[in-house]
C-alpha cells in the first residue's frame, strides 16, 4: 500500500496542503483555505476595537481551521485512507508570534484577553515594534554583540524580541499571563503532536539564536530593559528540532479533530521561505534558490562561514543541515511590476487591455518583451521599497533616468524588470567577491512560473542559467519531503530530496548578445547604485525626511 | 471716427488676426484660419511625392489665403470700414524660409518647381539640414567667428543658412533659380506692401546678422563651401526694418485682394515669440516675459551686452529697440504634463476622469494641487526633450527620483511641474550671477492663462511675483501695437505700449512658507542638474547612444 505525507504551508492569507507520494514525490492532491479573519490591520475581529497604525494581527483559530479543512480534503481528494499518511509537517511565515499559557492555549482564546489586540498573533508584517527594535539595536551595537553578525548587523522590528518587548510595554497583563511566546509554526506543530517544540531555523533567523551559543545573554536583555532580563528563561525554551526530525506523533485528539491517524509522525516545522530548498533539489555548495514574488528572496548554500557585507548574514544549518545558509533579498520585486501596471500606464493601453480582456500588467510585459535590450533607453533603480541587501537601507527609493517624450509605459516596465535583474546580479557579485560562489540557480514563485520574458531576461543579465521546477507549491511540498524523513521513509533529507524533489521543468539559458548589452547597462546601474546608495548623493533620504516633515509624520 | 490696426500672427498651423482700437488697446475682433496644407512632413501636397525624414514644409499660398480670409473677417466682425484700419503688421514663426524670384513669386508657385519639395517653404521645424549646420558650426568654431557669441555658441539646423545650404546641395536647380531666400514674415510683408524688406530681428536671431557688422563674411562662407561664398550678395539683402517702423503702404492690388484700403500703413514684421513683449507691456531693464506652452521661452530686457553661458545669446535691439535682448528656453515645458497624462497614469484615474468628463491632465493637476510642497517625495529633471538653456545639450533626458510603492501618478505630475519651475529658476540665477537682473515677470501662453496651480507654484519656486495679462493673443496683439506706431498714431513703441498694452489680469505672489520648502528642493535639483548635466555621470548620453545603436539608427 502506497505511503503518503502531507506538507502544509501557512502563508500570510491562507494555508495550503500538498499530499505527496513518498516513493515518487508525485503531488497527488492539494487543498487551500483562506484564513477567515485574514490579516486584522484596522479593527480587531468581531468588535469595534480600532487597531493602531502598523498593526497586523491574526487569529490562531484560523490556523486550526486550516488543519480541520485541508487535511481531510487532500486525503479525500487522493482517495486514500488516513492511515496511508505516514507523516506531516508544516512551514510558517515568521516571525509570527503568539502568547500562550502553560498548556499551549493562545491567550486570545481566553475571555479576559479576547478584546486585547496584543494577545492575538502578531503577524510577520506587524510593524508596530520599530521603536523597540531601535532600542535593541542601539544597545546591541554599543555592546558589540556578536549575534549581530549572524543577522546582517540589524535587528528587524519584525522579529521575536522587539515584538515581545512591545507586548511587555504596551500590554503588560498579556506579558504577565503568557507562559510562552511562540512562533506560530512551533505552536501548530504542538497542536498536532502534543509536543512543545521550537524549530531551530525560526530561532536562528528571527530570535537571534546562535548554534552552540544560544539566545542573547541576560546581561544584554537587562541592558535593553531591566524588565526583559529573564525573558528567555521565563517566556521561551531552547530550540530542539531541525528540519527532517521527528518531533513526535499525532495525538488521538488531533487525529480525531483533523482527520489523521493517531501516531502519524510529525516533522519539525520550518520557515516558509527557507524550506523550499528541499523541493527545489538544492544539495551542493553554490546552489542558490530564488523565490520571486512581490519581493525577491535569494538563498545560497555555502561551505564556510563568511561575512558578506550587506546580506542577511550567515546561519549554520540555516537552510539545510550541513551547510552554511546565506540569505539576501530585494524588498520589492514583483511589486515594481504591479506598481507600473497601476500607476505608470496610458489611457490608450487601458482601452486595449479591456478590449483584449487581459490584465494591464500582462499587456505591459508583452509590449516590453517586444523591445530589444537597451532599446527602452531607460534605466531604473529598484528601490521602491528600500534596499534590503547590499546597501541595507530602507530609506532608499526608486529612480528612473533616460526618459524622452517618446518613452512609452512599456519602457518603464522593462526598466523595472531589468533593475530587479541588476539588483539580483549585484547580490551575486557581492557573494562571489567574498569567495562564496554561486554556481547553480533554481527559481520558484509566481514570476518564475508565469513570466517567461522576465526569466529569460534574468538569465541574460546574470549570465547564468536558471532552472524552474515543476512544483507550484515548493514550501508545502518541501514539508512533505521533511515529513517523509521524519516518518523514517528516508535516512536523511538528501536521500529524500534526491528521490522526491520536483523535476526541472525548464531551463533559461543566457543569450550571449543580450548579456553583452546588459553588461554595459549593468555598469551604469552600478554607478547609480553607488552614487545614490553609498553617500555620493543622499537625496533619497532627504526627500523622504522632507516628505515626513511636511506630512507631520 | 475711431481708428484700428490689425496684427496677424502666423503660427505653425494657422494664422490669427486681431483687430485693435488704437486709442484704448481694446481687442475688438479676432479671426483664425488653419492652413489648408498644415505641415507637409510625409508627402508633398496634391502628389505622391514622399518626403525624406525630418522634412517640414508649408505652402506659401496658405499664407495668402489667411490674409484673404482673416482680414475681411475681423473688419466685418468689428462692424467697421476698411478705411478705419490705419495699419497692419505681421509676426511669423522663424526661420521659416522660402525661395522667390526677383518679383517675389515663390518658386513653388511655378510649374517647373511644383514637384520639388525644397522649392516650398521650409518651416522652422524642418530638421533635415543638421549635417549642414554641423559643417557650419565646425568651421565657425575653427575660425573663432565672433557671431557665435550672439547666438549662444551654436548654429541651429533650424536657421537660415543651414537651410539654404541644404537647398544648394540637394536641389541646386532651386538654388540657381532663386533670386531671394526670404523669411516668410518678410515675404508676407512684401505681398502686402509691395516693398522688399527684411526684418532686423529675423536676421539677428536666425541669420547670424550682427548690428553694425552684418552677416557672416564671404571668407567664412567660402571656408564652409566655396559655392556658398557669395550667398549673401546673391540671395539675400540687408535687413532694413525694425519693429514699429513703417515699411510701406498697402498696394492697390493687395487692398483689393485682402479687403483693405490702399495706402494703409504696413509695419515691420517680427518673430512670433519676441514680439509679444509689446502686448505684455515690457519696458524696463529687468523685465522678463515668459511664454509657457509646450515649451517654455524666456525673454529678458537688459541694459548692457553680457555673455551669459548656456543661454541663446545677447542681441542688440533683439526684443525691443533700445535694449539688449536675452533669450533662454526649456525645450519641454507643458509637453511634460501631456506626457504624464498620456503615459504615467492609472486605470482607476482613467475611470474617474471619464466619469467626471474631464481630461486626464486636469484630473492629475487637480490631485497634484491637493498636495503640499515636498509631500510628493519625488524630484524630477525636466529634460524629456533635452536641455536648451544652462546646459545646451539635446541628448540629456528625464529623471525621476524618490518613488516608493505609495507614490501616486499625481506625485510624478507634481514633480514635473516643480522641475520646470526649478529649470526656470536655474535660468534666472544664471542671468543674475552674470549681473543681468530679473526684476519683473509677465507670463503668457496656455499654461499662464489656464493653470492657476502651476502659476502659483512657479511664483513660489522663483520667489518672485508673476503677472498675467488679459490678452490671449499676445503676438497678434503686439503686431497691432507695432502697426499703430507704423501708422503714426504714436511717436514710438513705448508710447504705444503704454497706451495699448494688455492690462494685468492677475498677479501670483510667492507664499513664503512654500518658497522655504522649494529652496530646499531646489538645492537638490541643482545637485542632480550638475551631476547629470555637467559630466558627473554622462549616463543619459550613453543610454541614448546605446538605444540608437540597438535600433540601428
Amino acid at each position: 500500500m502506497a505511503k503518503y505525507t502531507i506538507g502544509i504551508d501557512f502563508g500570510s492569507l491562507s494555508g495550503r496542503a500538498v499530499l505527496t507520494d513518498v516513493t515518487t514525490g508525485r503531488e497527488v492532491a492539494t487543498a487551500v483555505l483562506d484564513y477567515p479573519h485574514a490579516v486584522m490591520d484596522t479593527k480587531l475581529k468581531d468588535s469595534d476595537i480600532q487597531l493602531p497604525p502598523n498593526f497586523a494581527l491574526q487569529d490562531p483559530a484560523d490556523y486550526l481551521l486550516v488543519l480541520e479543512t485541508v487535511i481531510p480534503a487532500v486525503i479525500a481528494d487522493a482517495g486514500i485512507t488516513a492511515d496511508q499518511v505516514v507523516g506531516i509537517a508544516v512551514d510558517f511565515t515568521c516571525c509570527t508570534l503568539l502568547p500562550t499559557d502553560e498548556q499551549g492555549t493562545p491567550l486570545c482564546f481566553k475571555d479576559e484577553f479576547q478584546n486585547t489586540p496584543l494577545a492575538y498573533t502578531l503577524l510577520w508584517k506587524h510593524h508596530a515594534a520599530q521603536k523597540y527594535a531601535d532600542r535593541m539595536n542601539a544597545v546591541a551595537k554599543a555592546r558589540g554583540e556578536a549575534f549581530l553578525d549572524q543577522v546582517g548587523g540589524v535587528i528587524s522590528s519584525e522579529w521575536m524580541f522587539p515584538k515581545i518587548y512591545q507586548v511587555m510595554e504596551e500590554a503588560p497583563e498579556v506579558y504577565a499571563a503568557a507562559r510562552y511566546f511562540m512562533e506560530a509554526g512551533d505552536w501548530v506543530t504542538w497542536m498536532l503532536s502534543g509536543v512543545h517544540t521550537r524549530g531551530y531555523q525560526f530561532a536562528a533567523y528571527k530570535s537571534l539564536y546562535q548554534k552552540g551559543i544560544g539566545y542573547p545573554s541576560e546581561a544584554y536583555f537587562a541592558a535593553v530593559d531591566e524588565k526583559l532580563r529573564y525573558v528567555v528563561r521565563d517566556k521561551l525554551t531552547e530550540p530542539t528540532t531541525m528540519l527532517g526530525e521527528c518531533v513526535g506523533h499525532v495525538t488521538p485528539e488531533a487525529a480525531k479533530r483533523f482527520g489523521l491517524s493517531a501516531g502519524t509522525a510529525v516533522g519539525a516545522p520550518a520557515p516558509d521561505a527557507h524550506v523550499a530548498a528541499l523541493a527545489l533539489g538544492l544539495k551542493e555548495c553554490g546552489d542558490m534558490f530564488a523565490v520571486l514574488g512581490t519581493s525577491g528572496c535569494f538563498f545560497l548554500l555555502g561551505k564556510k562561514k563568511v561575512t558578506v557585507p550587506g546580506t542577511c548574514g550567515t546561519v549554520d544549518d540555516g537552510i539545510l543541515p550541513g551547510f552554511y545558509g546565506f540569505e539576501s533579498g530585494l524588498c520589492c520585486f514583483g511589486d515594481h511590476f504591479a506598481f507600473a501596471a497601476q500607476k505608470l500606464t496610458s489611457p490608450a493601453y487601458q482601452k486595449e487591455a479591456e478590449e483584449r480582456g487581459i490584465p494591464m500588467i500582462r499587456l505591459l510585459i508583452e509590449k516590453a518583451a517586444a523591445k530589444k535590450p537597451g532599446e527602452s533607453g531607460v534605466l531604473a533603480l529598484n528601490w521602491f521599497n528600500g534596499n534590503r541587501s547590499t546597501l541595507v537601507n530602507s530609506d532608499l527609493s526608486g529612480l528612473f533616468v533616460g526618459m524622452t517624450l517618446t518613452t512609452a509605459p512599456e519602457d518603464l516596465m522593462r526598466a523595472l524588470v531589468e533593475a530587479t535583474a541588476f539588483g539580483w546580479r549585484r547580490i551575486i557579485e557581492e557573494y562571489e567577491s567574498c569567495g562564496v560562489p554561486v554556481k547553480h540557480i533554481v527559481a520558484s514563485g509566481g514570476i518564475a512560473r508565469k513570466d517567461a520574458f522576465s526569466m529569460q531576461l534574468y538569465a541574460d543579465v546574470l549570465g547564468k542559467s536558471i532552472a524552474i521546477t515543476e512544483t507550484a507549491q515548493a514550501p508545502a511540498f518541501s514539508c512533505a519531503i521533511g515529513a517523509a524523513v521524519a516518518a523514517g521513509c528516508y535516512p536523511n533529507l538528501r536521500a529524500a530530496s534526491d528521490a522526491m524533489a520536483s523535476p526541472v521543468d525548464k531551463i533559461y539559458t543566457p543569450v550571449c548578445e543580450n548579456t553583452a548589452v546588459y553588461n554595459t547597462l549593468y555598469e551604469e546601474y552600478k554607478l547609480l547604485h553607488d552614487y545614490f546608495g553609498k553617500g555620493g548623493n543622499d537625496v533619497m533620504m532627504r526627500l523622504r525626511a522632507l516628505r515626513a516633515k511636511v506630512k507631520g509624520e
